[in-house]
């Protein structure tokens, strides 16, 4: 199986070395986990790493705060869009979903940076323009423009509960439309907010199943160990426990 | 009572020897429990083990992406197709409720192929389609179609709670429907999300209790143990304990 | 108090002798709990061991079924219809509550049968097709019927929430209507699925007030010791605790 | 302070010599708890010990039920209506918030019986005929009609949760209208299903505030010591801890 | 800073010295907490302790009963009336509400009393007859009303879950809105329906933080200690813990 | 990247020297929090330490009070105004929505005092006053404006559940919108109702994860250290956990 590096060693490592060729992610998880910047890392890193180019689809923030932001991790976006690597596209929810005749408002952009990778950020603000019967619809249709087009697509979703409640990915039936699940979530543990990063589901692959911690340093996400010595970690407050091996 | 053999060692021994044949199996759990790879695995089981024929219908997914999934698993649906003992069928919801007098869209498979085994997935996608107060009309009327062909059916079905929560199978009422139901579940344990199955119920046949834990492998579904030493798995979250034993 | 026995000699004792003769029994549970067996098993003994004639009304399964079942627990219905002391009816929840001026679809099998107990299988679903705020009326209606033709009569009730979550029998108001309500409960000890079972109400009687396990067996329920050394059974996820007497 | 004795010992010396004259009291609990029995064993109380008349309204058992009911407790309510001490009035909803010009339908009932006492069983059959925003109102009034006649009012309330769930006297906003609350609960001790009573309000006055353990036995409720060694009793689920001066 | 004083030593102490002058103050609490004994203990020592007079509004006892309750706590309101120094105000929440052209139902009595102080018991009545859009801006109305008159006001909130929830003051927004708010909460602690009292907020003033226990005697409202050696009080089924000094 | 200090030195060391110029910073915590001293606080160190005049924008408090609250903080407010370095706005929702035609209500205002920081307290009032569909939308049309005139602007959001509840600012989709949040939760620890502050979310920059205590003092927010020894901290009712270092 053809594979998509995420060029974050541990994680690729997780999904058994990348994301599958063609494939729909979702990446979920609440504020501040920092799903926008593992968005960025993958295009950054497919186009400076593995000679792919990408698309970003983002329909909040102005693109100037995007491009500050990635050079806060040394991601010269300018740079690479100057050298038809990647672009940049702030859109409406509105513009997106449209379609006239047969062309697509992503038409002409893929067919001039040749993408292997798009990010779509968020599926949530999407969601938040159409009828919630629809969304699962019009983010199945989206999302199989792109596989027809053989990109690997990443959304993220904004997962509704900030802390200490449950995580619906499945509430307007998002995550049957995904190839691959990642979870992301603060977690508190010795009175400090940490991120634990989790592989739901990876269809058609093995993957790694550990709860991993993961932090967002000057050089983007880096992923590090599973956790040890909890339970419960994945509703964000966790208990400490006595390890097995400590009997 | 005729067996209908799911070809999962543990899991027929679960069940007391396989699925009763005629029986309505419905198969429920969240995101990433592997609900569509124990659907292929029944009916590839059924074909080459068994010499039993087997339908499966998709309202989501392109063929391409489950032949790909399949063959992870050495399946080969193409082949198990051109010797007409298998067909894929990618529909709509609409479209499979929708009756034209008395033919039903799958009077002609059924008629080509001569299934004992038909899988269904999912319903969930199913039921978003039709009124909340239809679905278990609809789900009835359907069962009952494979009931009188005498043809074993097993639909998935796609639990909301990823996480942490109650499954709710009972919502639309499905549960009187059907004649068995398998609950897969992720379960937080050590860090790491592994997955716990459990026969909740198989009409007029005793059956295994035990919450097994479960591995998708490069052969499809494994059962393996029971857990042990653990409180609420069925939550998703489990409290380790100290073993009546271990007094 | 003339008593009506089940048959299940340890519930009959909780009961302090049986049902209450004329009582409207509401029998309530998740999925898999046996509901129906109860039903049946109520039935068959009255008429195999108390000489008590009964109908079995079923909105859902297919005669079939219910036949196959029953035999599995070596009752013969068929035989026993034969004979006169059983009667099967496979009806619509409309059908069931319409009334024909002052004809009732019961009166003739009724006035065949003249049978002393009576089983509504479930009121769940003849909850589901009339209005929320109409189903304690038309139940309290039926129940009455029932209770002026002194017939006892078993209610079964689909609870909701599969585990780990209340159970509302109130919801809407069904629980007034009942002489005597019996709880039935899927229970996570040891990795397992065990039973539950306890006499939430009996009007104008004692009754054993313990939470204890039972059991399907190829002869039908049996129920047996009451739990120990656990809190919270109730819920479906139990805490073993160090009973007092360890102390 | 004018007493109203309950003639059930040990209650009335929680609630310091019995309701208070002329109030209105709420006997809030879910299925099972002998809410009902409460009722009439403070109106025979009344009678037979006290000297104070009573009456009983009902909206749906048929009257036979009760006097049967009232029977196995050794209570012959019949006798009790002979001598114009007592009576049971079976009623609807309707009839008894419907006023005629200044007529009510309890006018003439009074007028004969000159009760003291009244029970309404229940206020939650009310409460489903009429819209959620009139049934503070409408209780009010019935209320106020009785405290113009200088009757002490009862009224049993039918907690919604059965079990493990919390208890919503304030959802229609009846906690204000009542000088008194009683709370009466199941509660799952040592795998038996144990009764809780607690004296939530007493206006005007102090009140015992211990959750004590009750009992309905063939003399009607006995209420016995507060419970000890236990938390969250009024959860229903209580935990066993060990008590501070186990230390 | 102006301080009123509530008279209740500990209370004053807890607040630095008392409400603050012209504060509007919520007093939010369940059932049977004594919200509405706080109050007019707050109005009596007014005008007894302080030479400050007060109205007392109330939409639904009837006076007497209120003249009753308070006798039992020695407050002989009728005499405070005929005095001038205290009024109690038996009206409907539309009228309250309700403005002639600048004329306000409260303009004779404030005009009369010249009151310093005055209680609204309760606010959640007045939420219950106008359209919860409506209750905050209402509720700002009213308390801006009697700021401009230089009034202190005491508003008493029937906080909506008994036991063992959570306590929602900011649904309708009314949090905002109060300068200082006092949350009065049933505890389960041993077996007994104990008291607690916290001070949440006090606009432009420290307070204390503790949450104290207090109880309603004869001559009303006493606070005392804080709780020790529990955590979770605030949900009202308090768990024992042992005290970090226990170490 | 350019930094705007609070002023309040833990905190500006939590954020890694302060917010980030241009920021649209959330503050949300529950009733008595202190978000609105934080607003001030933020403000008037701006004018007084950094030499950053602000603007305060609320939509309730009569400006009397602000002044007064401020005032024991030690913060004269008017002096700040007539020096033209801060200026408080009181106006409503509709208002500060509106614009006429590229008119804005605080164009005015911006132009005088020319602030490089405004607090809107709070978004949770302006929120009440559109659709919940149109909020996001709004907000962001509001924090853009700020931006584009390269204000650094502060909302509070009034979280619903004052305690024992998860915090959802995601509701209505504002998490997005804001560049960074901090979250503001009343904590009960040892009786007592404490403080905790945490920083979830800061864009583009690394920041201080800890769970720390803060007070209100009579200088204003001051920070403390991290707590520690407790589990669920964010939950608002913390369980006490021996610390892996004292094993």
């Amino acid at each position: 199986m053809d594979r998509v590096k995420t060029g974050i060693a541990q994680l690729d490592k997780m999904l058994g070395g990348g994301f599958v060729s063609g494939d729909a992610v979702l990446v979920a998880g609440g504020t501040g986990t920092g799903k926008t910047t593992l968005g960025l890392q993958y295009l950054v890193n497919g186009t400076t790493q593995f000679g792919e180019n990408g698309i970003f689809v983002t329909f909040e923030q102005m693109p100037n705060q995007i491009y500050r932001d990635a050079k806060n991790f040394g991601w010269d976006l300018k740079r690479l869009e100057q050298e038809n690597k990647l672009k940049l596209i702030c859109t409406s929810p509105e513009l997106l979903l449209e379609t006239h005749g047969t062309k697509h408002l992503l038409d002409e952009p893929i067919r001039q940076v040749k993408p292997r990778r798009i990010v779509i950020d968020s599926l949530s603000n999407l969601a938040m323009y159409i009828e919630e019967k629809e969304v699962r619809k019009e983010a199945h249709r989206l999302l199989n423009y792109f596989k027809t087009k053989q990109i690997s697509s990443l959304c993220t979703w904004e997962a509704p509960g900030t802390i200490g409640e449950g995580m619906w990915l499945t509430d307007v039936g998002l995550s049957r439309v995904a190839d691959c699940i990642i979870l992301m979530r603060l977690v508190e543990i010795d009175s400090t907010m940490r991120k634990a990063l989790v592989v739901l589901k990876l269809r058609g692959s093995d993957h790694d199943k550990a709860l991993r911690e993961y932090d967002i340093t000057s050089q983007g996400i880096t992923v590090a160990q599973p956790f040890a010595g909890f339970e419960s970690i994945i509703t964000g407050v966790p208990r400490r426990v006595l390890l097995p091996r400590s009997f």
